[in-house]
């Protein structure tokens, strides 16, 4: 099959040999992928994957050994396989088992390519409804929709969303429907503007945000945003991370302490709400999407994603 | 009256003149009071503070004109001076007041002298079973009381406290309250066997506590204890910040965000059920206690709590 493959740099490669269902699993014939900032990190090395990248996908169920019903259907799936057995499968926190892997993240090749594999109990049947360029941000979409299983968000928080990337513009959108005093601190009116078009406050300036927020959300992928929502937080409140830096960051933990911070690192996230939420056209994701590449192009599409301040592109495989 | 007094350098001043009670307020003989790593900071610049430390304090009621009942009373009292009408106090967070005072610490003569004041509202009376030696302990025990008023701490949870100093001793009793499944990690064993006499388990090993705890409690001082508790809490676990550093702390944010973890900084606690621990003597403090000085020798018990491994250090009045 033709497929992208990472070893050691990015090539396209005509006749990858295509993976084989395990018991239990389906194979799965892609058709639109979303590269992700995850993706790109690959490249500089991290995890020291090595292989098919991608893991935002729709596709149809090419075969199902186990379940032939599954057969046909257009589906998105988790991308953690898990072992089911182990402490944090068993306390029902699979995206953290312990003997995971990931698809194109952790020794599973990935969605870049004309087939991928997945156990079946990782699929989410994608409503008629639902188009795949919609469909294919059901994983970001999960990661937002973390947010509200870790953490209890009223109606009367004043929440501050920081960062307009694609995570920043998605959890703007997942926190607003609680109905809580939301604004989102960015960098690019272009960017901002998507959510004010929605009716969500956003703002280019900071101090344009009155301090003591009860919740501040950190999406920028960049340690400014951490300084900047431990400015806007206020005592006993508390700050969600969402992005995970690079670069070690070096912060007074005092602060954290004497002001009684908490402190939540969030990360992958539940797919059932996120899938609804598309469905039922309660979160835009159309305007996130920036371009389009075919897979013989995948090389190229990673050289837009990289760029500063893109948005998602998408691969028509 | 005398009183330790902190210019520049500590000094005794036989003749300070003593603090006069705002309307309702009250004026106290300050009878026992304790040192705290806090108080050491102080003369490292710590909140630049200047005047009388002290914040650990039994004292008996002197005056109280606008509740005379107080009069004679034997007293601890909460350390926050807050106006009551900011949106912390309206919040119910009177110890993250925006405006406050806090005795011996900011913009408020401490408890090293002859008489301290304080408004009624923050006094508590001492039950007559509790000596001073013990009610002394009231608010740092009220810190480690702190903990599960921030956290639910389940009779299943495993638990690790580091450090084995005044809070660490205090925050474990604490938490052995509930049940849980503790073990304190410490580097003194005559330390550790103030707890091991109270049943409760210790090492001065980390690698003979099974990683994957769901609650560690820093309480170390020490960025290696933010390092440890890190390696010990399990995905989705919790760790409490009790320790305030002086020094910056270098981090990977990144681990926070992908094993999901909730970090809460922990201060100030409540009053009520730390001296209700210690009327009921299910909290033990005698054993934390090293020395005892009089005022007049004040400046060589600062200098006794600042010696490594030091624990409580008292001065009569």
């Amino acid at each position: 099959m033709r497929a992208l493959v990472l070893q050691e740099f990015l090539r396209i490669v005509e006749d990858y040999p295509p993976p084989t269902p395990l018991p239990g699993e389906a194979l799965i014939r892609v058709q639109t992928v979303g590269i992700c900032r995850t993706d790109l990190e690959l490249l500089h090395g991290y995890k020291n994957f090595q292989g098919i990248p991608g893991h935002e996908f729709v596709g149809i169920v090419a075969s199902a050994p186990d379940a032939p019903a599954w057969e046909g259907r257009r589906v998105v799936g988790e991308i953690n396989i898990t072992c089911g057995v182990c402490r944090m499968c068993r306390m029902g926190y699979p995206t953290h088992c312990l003997a995971r892997a990931t698809l194109g993240l952790i020794e599973r090749g990935g969605a870049l390519a004309e087939y991928l594999t997945l156990p079946l109990h990782n699929l989410h049947a994608v409503p008629e409804s639902v188009p795949n360029d919609v469909a294919v941000f059901t994983e970001p979409l999960a990661a937002a929709c973390e947010i509200p299983t870790q953490l209890h968000l009223a109606p009367t928080d004043r929440v501050v969303v920081i960062g307009d990337g694609k995570l920043g513009l998605l959890c703007a959108q997942v926190l607003a429907l609680t109905g809580c005093d939301l604004i989102v601190l960015g960098h690019h009116r272009d960017k901002l503007d998507i959510l004010a078009g929605l009716g969500i406050a956003t703002t280019l300036d900071e101090t344009a945000i009155a301090p003591g927020a009860d919740i501040v959300v950190e999406a920028t992928g960049n340690p400014n945003g951490y300084a900047a929502a431990l400015r806007l937080v206020r005592p006993r409140g508390t700050m969600v991370l969402k992005s995970t830096y690079a670069e070690q960051l070096t912060t007074d933990f005092s602060e954290l302490v004497v002001r009684e911070i908490t402190l939540i690192g969030s990360r992958c996230g539940p797919f059932p709400p996120a899938l609804s939420l598309l469905e039922r056209g309660l979160v835009q994701v159309r305007p996130l999407i920036q371009a389009r590449y075919p897979l013989s192009e995948a090389i190229r599409a990673f050289d837009h994603a990289a760029r500063p301040g893109a948005l998602k592109v998408l691969v028509n495989i």
